[in-house]
């Protein structure tokens, strides 16, 4: 996460500035955003979906499979297999440095294995679990914040009730989060975005994945859902690696505390991809007892058109160096018209992520609500103030999440000259009083 | 269901022969069963799946999609659209008699929705629910039986009681259903497979289907679970209507009764298919609602694909026909070795299904699991005793399953000519005490 508070020469904080000079930049920006308004633009920033271009990346997919059998002469076609398919688990595994056996392929939504999870443990218990944890009092989740907010919609649809630490550059904010975790037995768990996190791009560095992964917990079965949905989404040749948090948790005597989630849904296509769930083998056996009671085996046939059309773990990293080369360009058009036009005002901060699908812009204390409201008087839709939060409520109502993968260069372009219009505005409205 | 009970020249009822007879009667079985093991068979009449050449009914399916966007313009590469492909939503509601707006199109497995409607249940209560049924001090669902082993458990699995009620030719003993849902507010479903019941090939009338819809039950929100599996599955020119339960369940003032489930697993391939459920529409959108707390959308390529497949209903219609050619010479085996074995003897009546999946075969009191035994020794797999049985209880231990659609016509044939030469030894031994 990386402030920006250089100084140009021309412009100086606006909080530095006189009431007169104030109110005379309040003045150009309403002008700025009146011309806005009258444009009648409709752009969308609001949500991490590919665009057609990426999908497009991925369309030799339309032309498979070749056959049907897999790589075990099994006919994909029929009824079996809950593990998924053996030579998509063996890439998937190898990408994310564990075995075939810790790994189960699913449907197309990771978000859905999550919810499964969850009901699991809810109504089952997990396999370090004394009780279901339906029959807890309470039960309790830590959420970095900011962060994904379907994870958090989840808990609430759930009834799991949430606490919130601060997402910082290497991670969620540890210490606090260990003191949180020895303290109340119902804290049962945490999300986490390890690698280009939702929507800071935060990468979670070794040391905070090892103490998350060796804090003492006051509950038995504190679960970190590992949510790596952006393991290997680099938008720069600096590519982060992933820490393996299986093998910490394992190396510390807490081998079934991780449980990870992948995804293809933003490497082949994000409505028709492949879902993984994975963790120590007891674990998945864990998981895989529960899906077999309301199961008879994933869609191997969309499994095995995606072993055939990636070959290899290799073939993954390749196809996403082609991702790369179409979200780059819009993710540093992002940072340049942040930079040029919010640069060295003081009024808002923002994050430069090498990888992930999310820049996370911080204005004014008490101002986001006010800019997405602006933006959308102009045509431009953001997500909804809050979104990242629990509840929806960001305490200091500063966070928007901004999305510049689905949209055309140039109207990112213009969604973001709208933004920084907007967040100009606000921040002047504020200071004017 | 259909007992056979016809008496030919050259056989008498076991039951009316001399001790002497039986004695010679279970020497001669007892030689048979000997050659039989002796033979090395590998024989599988478990479960009902396709057939490698009934799938290959659908292979044009390997290449499609042509394109990727749906009638509605709609990327179906992209996430979204939880209701499912609207183009594929109107062929399937021409076929079960519902509005599109009745139906939601989701993955590969109508058993993954049962259980999710399931788990909501639980967890948040139906559209007329005064609380979650996990609130309730007791939730029980009355269980036609035989039925399908899935389907009981997973009520097991979230610990839903059982009670049973017979399944006969016109559907559930819907005298038994009635009194069962008047007396006891704790219950609050039942399973119907209307058409083609699994095993018994059973078809529910319109009369049991009134009563069904119209009975009085204790619990307000009484749900039928209609599985309607093999609702085009016909295996003759005879072609049977399911009811219009919706429809009566809406003239009798329970809209929300009926939750219909469907799904292309029979129809195009069994692990890569497209799944259905209905209902009135607010239990559509009760559903969708819950859905949407945990997912993006359904696998909307697949759903392009089949409704580029099947074109229209009549598509779907010409295509079960073709299933009929491949799978309704089969059936045919297995009656005209069940009667040319069995026949006049006393020792078991068996259904003749004209549609779905399955032969339910009931034996002598007491022998199913020893004929289930005496098959594995031959190297014939059939279903465990009890399957289709809550619990896996069946209490006179007289019912098999036979499922004779995956494997080839000759095996089909071997493997029924071994399963009689079991049920007549068992049925000599208990004669013979």
């Amino acid at each position: 996460m990386v402030g920006v508070t250089q100084q140009s020469q021309s412009t100086r904080p606006l909080a530095d500035r006189s009431p007169e000079e104030i109110e005379a930049f309040l003045a150009e920006q309403r002008a700025a955003h009146a011309d806005l308004a009258a444009r009648g633009l409709t752009l969308d920033l609001t949500r991490g979906k590919p665009s057609s271009a990426q999908l497009d990346l991925s369309d030799r997919l339309l032309a498979l499979p070749e056959g049907h059998v897999d790589a075990d002469g099994v006919d994909t076609r029929n009824y079996g297999g809950l593990h998924g398919l053996r030579e998509l688990r063996e890439i998937f595994a190898e990408l994310l440095w564990i075995e075939p056996e810790q790994l189960v392929a699913g449907g197309s939504s990771s978000l859905v294995m999550m919810r499964e999870v969850l009901v699991d443990l809810l109504l089952k218990g997990g396999v370090d679990s004394e009780r279901p944890w339906s029959a807890e009092e309470k039960v309790t989740f830590i959420c970095p914040v900011p962060g994904y907010d379907r994870h958090f919609t989840l808990l609430e649809w759930l009834g799991i009730e949430t606490v919130t630490v601060p997402m910082l550059e290497t991670g969620p904010d540890v210490d606090a989060v260990a003191e949180i975790a020895a303290a109340d037995p119902s804290v049962k768990g945490i999300w986490i975005v390890p690698t280009y996190a939702n929507p800071t791009g935060s990468v979670v560095t070794q040391e905070v994945a090892e103490r998350l992964a060796s804090m003492p917990t006051a509950a038995p079965d504190f679960k970190i859902f590992w949510d790596n949905a952006y393991a290997f989404h680099h938008l720069t040749e600096d590519e982060a690696k992933s820490a393996d948090i299986l093998s910490l948790a394992s190396a510390a005597g807490h081998p079934h505390r991780p449980i990870m989630f992948a995804s293809t849904s933003k490497i082949t296509y994000a409505g028709a991809g492949v879902a993984f769930v994975g963790g120590s083998v007891e674990t998945v056996q864990w998981y895989v007892g529960h899906l077999g009671q309301g199961s008879i085996g994933p869609d191997k046939l969309n499994q095995l058109r995606h072993a055939q059309f990636f070959g290899s773990a290799q073939g993954v990293r390749d196809h996403m160096v082609r991702h790369r080369e179409v979200i780059g360009p819009k993710f540093a058009e992002v940072q340049r018209v942040l930079e040029e036009r919010l640069g060295g005002l003081g009024v808002a901060t923002w994050t430069e992520p090498t990888g992930g699908y999310f820049v996370s812009l911080d204005v004014l204390d008490g101002t986001a609500s006010r800019v997405i409201a602006l933006a959308k008087q102009a045509g431009i839709a953001l997500t909804p103030a809050g979104s990242a939060f629990p509840h929806s409520d960001d305490p200091r109502d500063r966070n928007i999440r901004l999305a510049p993968t689905f949209p055309p260069l140039e109207q990112v372009t213009a969604a973001m000259e709208a933004v920084t219009t907007c967040v100009l505005l606000a921040a002047a409205e504020k200071l004017h009083g």
